[in-house]
């Protein structure tokens, strides 16, 4: 495992950074294949967007490249970790006039490839609801730590998390997709939620055979009744839901074919 | 400016650290004066019950004592803060089964002190509601970041901020009082915010003179009508506004009186 900061293998971190005194930053974990990393255009272009909504200098991409580059020498098949924070600054929340931001890239070992789909139930810690951070994969995650936190028995693979109005968002670290009266529907990510990229990449799939997925606010009774539930992430790519809360459910054939389509170990 | 992690001054912070990768944490803000910090008993109890929220091992408190002393060696008067994460783990929202929290204690300057009240006014950025974090002094920060960098011209010393229901919350670094038909008002935080420890101050010495603060939702109309508003923060005490978006208000004798009774310089 290879952690860099700012380039320099086994560097520390600042305990003053932001990134750890406010979660001022962001990240992205993404698939590394045949020693190259997977989407990465989009987990630019997301992170590219999460800077400017957060007021961050631009991103310098050239380096961030190099460095995942650097941190997966030798590597085939692993996954990066890439941290964005907005460096050091006087004390207090305003951010400083000239920032420079911190970069922590890491390689992660490849995990155990999973042959069944997964059993899933419902978190009881909700989302916030925000707009102005919604769909950014920042550095705020304890309510994602929080719900991930409600079962350590080996009972569920993953919990799905609503926001306050009941709406269903997501699971825990990976984009929910339903199979409803025979279309695909996922959650709308207006108020909270992370825009995942093989979210993206699944969306462009299903839309170009023709299928195009319909995003909008989703009920829990809409998700209990679905059909099928796929769970998507940017490493294990889309992965079906077998069971929801001990209700079996049935496999989409579509998802065994988009993981064919992105070369899904 | 002294800085502790684990007790060891000058040693840095893994880049893994759940604080950084998650903002996997909880920080208090002390003020030292005459040697000794304020309400020390009071941030105790309130990381206490964070770590206890958030369901990290108890707090070793002995220790964090004595780090502060440490970290405030030698200062009359300073700002001390108190980082408190869940350390390393496995990747993954998922704490790990036995946690060894990081430890950070920082010694910073105290603030020029202000000589007369504070220009308000509204924050845009929204706070997410989520009563499983609310009242908490954790490390998730990026509401108040966002808000505090809606203005950089000076023309402002703090910024309101409303939940998603427009119910008004507090400013970016301290919690709300409004003098409202005679009367105390301060924001019920069952939602969102953090719970100070001067707004608890607040509260029990004007409970403690027969004037007890009502905690209670409160609309954006209600405090523009508010005769007098004041803002508490454990460092500078209670600090009366003199001008919300550019309404000037009065001050309220009792805020001079509080400051007096906290030895506030």
């Amino acid at each position: 495992m290879a952690v860099l900061v700012n380039g320099r293998a086994g560097a520390p971190v600042d305990p003053l950074d932001r990134g750890l005194q406010y979660g001022d930053g962001l990240f992205e974990t993404i698939a590394l294949l045949d020693g190259r990393p997977r989407f990465l255009d989009w987990h630019f272009e997301r992170l590219a967007d999460g800077a400017r909504r957060l007021r961050f200098p631009e991103a310098d991409f050239a380096t961030l490249r190099a460095e995942l580059a650097s941190a997966a020498s030798g590597e085939s098949r692993a996954v990066l970790k890439l941290v964005l924070t907005r460096g050091l600054g006087p004390r207090g929340y305003g951010p400083p006039a000239t920032a420079e931001p911190t970069r922590i890239v890491a390689s992660f070992p490849w995990p155990a490839t999973r042959t069944e789909g997964l059993r899933v139930g419902w978190c009881r810690t909700p989302l916030g609801r925000n707009p102005v951070l919604a769909g950014l994969k920042h550095l705020n995650r304890l309510e994602q730590v929080l719900a991930r936190s409600e079962w350590d028995d080996g009972s569920l693979d993953e919990g799905l998390m609503q926001d306050e109005l009941g709406n269903v968002v997501s699971a825990t670290q990976a984009n929910l997709l339903a199979r409803i009266g025979g279309a695909w529907v996922t959650p709308e990510l207006s108020a909270c939620g992370v825009a995942g990229v093989m979210r993206r990449a699944f969306l462009g799939w299903s839309a170009a055979r023709g299928e195009p997925v319909v995003e909008r606010a989703l009920t829990r009774a809409e998700v209990e009744g679905a059909t099928a539930l796929v769970l998507t992430n940017a490493v294990a790519g889309a992965v079906p839901v077998r069971a929801l809360a001990g209700r079996a459910l049935a496999e989409e054939p579509a998802v065994a074919a988009f993981n064919a389509s992105i070369g899904q170990p």
